[in-house]
């Protein structure tokens, strides 16, 4: 009998003791606990990888805590555009779409992308029309309003008004980069990967960010390991991120923990590029590296008790 | 004094002989030339590898003869939806756009994305409201009518009407898959990649294809290589192609052939993919490769005469 497992994540950033209250961290741990766990139990009874990635993300897309689905942050319009991309290592095959506003599982969407069209890659209202061609649910815009996100949106929408032209470096006492995502190996050995979220706060000109790249923020190769991203989104895709970690293992005989070691701790580091990643190879092995502050996650591997955790100690 | 150099594609595919007459030929060499030498006469003049790439890429969007820019294909809709990024390898920073329907030189709005926001990615209509905020040149979708291209769409959508589910293999006589790209190498040492692209005649639902994604249809990094991809994009983009010859150049010490023979004629070809790819390194090396019956392709090194190719042999 092979290895099961499961890890996911809930975004990186700025996350310290001191910025979550005792509640709002139980909170947050026992989302993952519950996200981690329905992806496993799927697995445990014999279900795929790829089933388990999307039951996890759309767990978590189903909680306003996380930026993805019904937790995602305002764009500078005030609306929310949502990104998802999944990938199954065991075909090299993907879907994932851009900029969606009333798809309430983005996850579930990208997956339909995968299966049912001849594209990879869908953007704002053609993916939502060709959702309207499958079976998934609508939902209106202020499905996704939360008093927190907007206040956040205010805080950021008045700091770019008054010094548009800072970096992302600047004048921010927090930076979180909200994303979900999920990694998964299932009884067969077969490796898949899933991303969501709502990009960043404040966000202008439909920008899309690496979470539904193939190859920056999502990927997955029975050859290698399944990756799922969170962080800066732009370093990421510059970076190549998800397949750079993927390739070191290829063609350098990485072991999973060196590559996540050398991609996010290093060459992330060098280019400025803040946040982490989940990874998991069809041995089991799983790596959860970020260089930020902290980092939403949680793993669970056959019988072993679930792990979850939220701050680098 | 090191190498200067500077490769262009305009698209690959079933291109035979029999297919083009003597005069349409002579019309794509003559595209071909008049690209290729605007950008090494650029490089010449001592300018970088970002700006001959942008130029040669922007002189293919300016004819109806390739798929890019005033030649872009229709989509199923009767519309024109543009594609285009640019990666300067010196710095690793990139910038495209995806979906824009009324910007003249698509390339050129992916420089200004990359130059001039703290994105890099951007779609459809955000990309052409950034744009308003930039010197560009937008143009009406009429712009990009060709009588030409709305036979091939007329074609398209009739075989597609009848065959909706079939695959892209099947029941096609001719498969082209029109992309512009240009990789070069400056005297300084410098590469840079950029493509631009009409995408699928016909296609639906916003579909985005490799040519706007970091890593997938265009690369950079004077680490290693530059490359620009064209061909079947689903596959491209699963692939993680123009950063899998980059990847193999510098964690297994692949030359750019090997790389570009591995890529193009090995994995591309095993997952199903058709097409080819043009790669420059930093030392002036080029390839060329393709697994399609022909390429539009161009190249021209230092003072060598200017070479300029459609056909396999």
């Amino acid at each position: 009998m092979k290895n099961i497992a499961i890890a996911i994540h809930g975004g990186a950033g700025t996350i310290t003791r001191a910025s979550l209250t005792p509640g709002k961290e139980k909170a947050y741990k026992d989302a993952l606990k519950e996200a981690v766990e329905a992806g496993h139990r799927l697995l445990a009874s014999g279900g795929t990888a790829l089933d388990a990635v999307e039951m996890a993300v759309a767990s978590m897309e189903d909680t306003p805590l996380f930026n993805a689905g019904k937790g995602a942050v305002f764009t500078n319009e005030g609306r929310h555009e949502l990104d998802a991309a999944i990938m199954w290592g065991k075909t090299l095959k993907a879907g994932a779409v851009a900029g969606v506003r009333s798809i309430k599982n983005p996850v579930k969407l990208a997956r339909a992308v995968m299966e049912h069209s001849e594209y990879v890659l869908l953007g704002s209202y053609g993916a939502e029309e060709f959702a309207r061609t499958q079976n998934l649910d609508f939902v209106p815009q202020d499905y996704f309003y939360d008093a927190y996100r907007y206040e956040q949106w205010m805080d950021a929408r008045d700091s770019g008004t008054t010094s548009l032209d800072h970096s992302e470096k600047s004048g921010k006492k927090e930076k979180k980069f909200g994303t979900v995502g999920a990694v998964a190996v299932d009884a067969e050995g077969n490796v898949a990967a899933a991303t969501s979220t709502g990009g960043l706060t404040n966000k202008k000109y439909n920008r899309i960010g690496d979470s539904p790249l193939i190859g920056a923020g999502t990927y997955a190769s029975n050859q290698t390991c399944a990756v799922s991203c969170t962080g800066s989104g732009e370093f990421f895709i510059r970076a190549v991120a998800a397949y750079d970690v993927s390739c070191l293992i290829e063609y350098k005989g990485y072991t999973l923990q060196q590559a996540c070691e050398e991609v996010v701790m290093n060459k992330l580091v060098k280019l400025g590029g803040e946040g982490g990643l989940i990874a998991i190879t069809p041995a089991g092995d799983i790596a959860l590296p970020f260089n930020s502050e902290g980092m939403y996650r949680a793993s669970k591997k056959n019988e072993d008790e679930t792990f979850t955790a939220i701050y680098k100690d």
